[in-house]
């Protein structure tokens, strides 16, 4: 028997999941989703967004949320930084992970960041040079939005990609984010990717961040499974959106992913069962939202044994 | 370039569709649902259920469904039929292809069928006799319910779906169908059944029919895919589901199925517009049921082109 690989699966429902939420939620109802996830064994959490309050009011409260959750032991935190001054907060609040995120569609990216891509590299150049100034073991994830394809650009060329992943990494980039931001990826789509990625990468971790537009989520997250890919994103009840992705949408859903990766035979952590007292407990905060996934009404197979983790 | 290689998508609604619902739907809504389906490219449509109208009064109009979509031209109409005396009915209606199915659980079979699945085995070598004396032409497709696993037994025994596929190949099945019929199904187990199937059953066209129970229809339909797997049974709208299978669940939706072929390079003949407006169609007839679906919601992505099917 060959010893049970791990799936890292982030929960991304207090950062991407509130994204379009119109009403505020209440700082200790975030505090109490992050808690609530690590309890249930979620490895790691996105746990709010280093935008200006201006921009999202939604995340004013980043930096109480950062002082409840960034000590609690047994998980990663970690927070979504789309700028410089953002990294430069997170750094101050004590993360040991902040997750920076460019555009690789040109129009997107003018669109969300009023910035050509290339000024998103140089930024991350700086972000990295503060990290190594002022907190060295912070780990950054370098996200790619519009990886594969763009509502706005529609088709993004891969060579970009490609060219933006192989940038950042060689900036100091410690994990690259490859994110279907608009819920365009197929399957086929995903593999060729990876591949192309890893080939500019070499052996730095890749995440991918999926969306479930069109149905194909959790195919995505397959064809990124046997593509070699071991870190997800997901949120609880599938919540989340782009401000830019029109139609019913949201990142895949956490509680459907578990039992995907589980049921191939991958090791995820996560107790089905607080996992969703906790879709309960946000389906209770958030009235009126659309609340996704199948395992939440169907249940797990009869005789279904969650998959052990390997002996580190 | 390569050729694009098709993959066929069979339009089950107005038989697995309508399994569960409470309603009789007029025969009209039917055979306009079938005529629409056909219009809208999909290459097969089961059309109804050959089960005693007692057992089943949704599909106490079977014969007169068949007498007026039987003829249409441009596509594959079946039937599904559980019995020997469902078959010659099937035979004496004049379908091109019949649908048996058996399970591979002995527990659902005793508490669907009422029969061991060796009873089964049996029934459907008189059926292939029948076919062979009334009307050779006829394809008889075998398939084997619960392959994936059952919501009353458990586990099913892998040795035992390869056993039955064998000896169904062996009586003269034209096409086996591997049905997931209560959505316990996981991507890493298709792959490597519908190999374990191939073994047995050679070049014989194998039918992956699958349930989106637990969110996992896609991506076990993407893994098909990846084991070399080209006809797969859908349903517009994801309508459908199995008395012994509890929780909301239907078939996988058939626009996301032909979203996903499509995306991934595979023809599918299926003209996206005309098929959202069946499935407006079929919602409107049907108000109160669960209707699934992501790009019904979200639509087509930007510039997107369906593939082009081979030439002959």
């Amino acid at each position: 028997m060959n010893p049970t690989e791990t799936i890292t699966l982030r929960e991304v429902g207090p950062r991407d999941g509130l994204q379009l939420v119109k009403a505020i939620v209440p700082t200790e109802h975030k505090i109490a989703w992050v808690r609530r996830a690590v309890d249930a064994g979620v490895p790691e959490v996105e746990v709010t967004s280093l935008v200006p309050p201006k921009v999202s009011p939604q995340f004013a409260d980043a930096g109480d949320v950062a002082e409840a959750v960034v000590g609690l032991p047994g998980y990663v935190p970690s927070a979504l930084t789309p700028n410089l001054k953002g990294a430069e907060r997170g750094l101050a609040l004590g993360f040991p992970k902040l997750n920076y995120v460019m555009s690789a569609s040109e129009e997107h990216s003018l669109a969300n960041s009023r910035r050509p891509s290339e000024a998103s590299i140089e930024d991350f150049e700086r972000i990295v040079e503060a990290r190594n100034a002022g907190a060295p073991d912070t780990r950054l994830g370098a996200g790619i939005a519009t990886t594969f394809g763009c509502t706005i650009q529609g088709e993004v060329p891969e060579a970009r990609v490609y060219e933006i992943a192989s940038r950042l990494a060689g900036l100091g980039a410690d994990e690259i984010i490859l994110a279907d931001t608009v819920g365009y990826a197929n399957p086929a789509q995903v593999k060729r990717i990876v591949a192309g990625v890893k080939r500019e990468i070499g052996d730095l971790p890749i995440v991918i961040h999926l969306h479930d537009t069109r149905g194909l989520g959790l195919a995505n997250m397959t064809a990124g499974i046997e593509a070699g890919v071991r870190f997800f994103d997901a949120s609880v009840g599938g919540l989340g959106g782009c401000p830019f992705a029109p139609g019913a949408s949201g990142n895949i859903n956490l509680e459907d992913a578990a039992f995907l990766a589980e049921s191939m035979g991958f090791a995820t952590g996560i107790d089905f069962d607080k996992l969703m007292a906790l879709r309960e407990r946000v389906e209770a905060w958030l009235p009126g939202e659309r609340f996704a996934g199948q395992l939440s009404q169907s249940g797990l197979p009869k005789g279904f044994h969650a998959a052990a983790a390997q002996a580190a």
